[in-house]
């Protein structure tokens, strides 16, 4: 059902050069898909596809990922109603990477419950030469409560 | 060398909402990174980090990647000029995922010769019911001449 959509990939110049739609997807079948805010660009968050949800993303025009936890088809925002539309997608020079812009209806693509799933910072240059690396809250605020909003359902965060 | 730049990862509260510097590297030694520009906000590539990568990112304050197709660190911008210098970086909350915000000398973070890497788009919704996704060239020219720069040497896309 998904190999019509895609190209043979053939050569390199067809690859990066051409109009030809020939993703390619890693020897776990996955792609991986970064996401960005339309309006202010801020990265929401990266994820993955297989081709099964990028034909759906592209027929939907919603962002449709593949959940390497729950190992499944993940309708981003089906349960907690942040549904991402997309505005645009690209696709990279080797086509091996995805990148969707996005609006957010109620503006969260956290499951911790942060706007973006980026909110802390990463200090570096001079403060690197201290022995520790300490984390910096850029979002001080949730933008809904996790536990309202998925109950007791297993957090995806692996370790 | 590198161990100490990073916590173990020990529970899901520690790697969502502590100041915890505890990232996730995959079963191949590698974590991805997604690199934006700091002014504009667009996506410039997608790349991948070991641990002495990111531990030399850290120091250095440039972009230092792993390619996976040469098989070593990569000092991106070394060869072309175009230097990623780095404004700021976030992780995300699982902490599988870098986020690289830069700066480029000359703007173009692209082998082909583009600006960015997502040089074309993807058409989705209706026009996908059309048997052929045919993409668009939405950077319609070079930044710089890639056969200038990189001579002869082997090109990193694989096919």
């Amino acid at each position: 059902m998904t190999e019509n959509f895609f190209e043979e990939r053939k050569n390199i110049k067809q690859v990066e050069e051409s109009t030809d739609f020939a993703p390619k997807f890693g020897s776990d079948g996955l792609i991986p898909v970064v996401t960005t805010d339309f309006e202010s660009g801020e990265l929401l968050m990266q994820g993955y596809m297989n081709k099964e949800a990028f034909v759906q993303t592209l027929k939907s025009g919603e962002a449709i990922y593949y959940s390497r936890s729950r190992k499944s088809l993940w309708h981003k925002g089906k349960k907690s109603g942040f549904i991402q539309k997309i505005k645009e997608i690209r696709i990279d020079d080797d086509q091996d990477c995805v990148w969707l812009r996005v609006t957010v209806n109620g503006g969260s693509s956290c499951h911790v419950g942060y706007r973006s799933c980026f909110y802390r910072s990463i200090p570096f240059g001079q403060s690197t030469n201290k022995s520790k690396v300490i984390l910096e809250f850029k979002e001080k605020e949730k933008v809904f409560d996790p536990k309202e909003v998925y109950g007791e359902e297993p957090n995806p965060t692996k370790l």
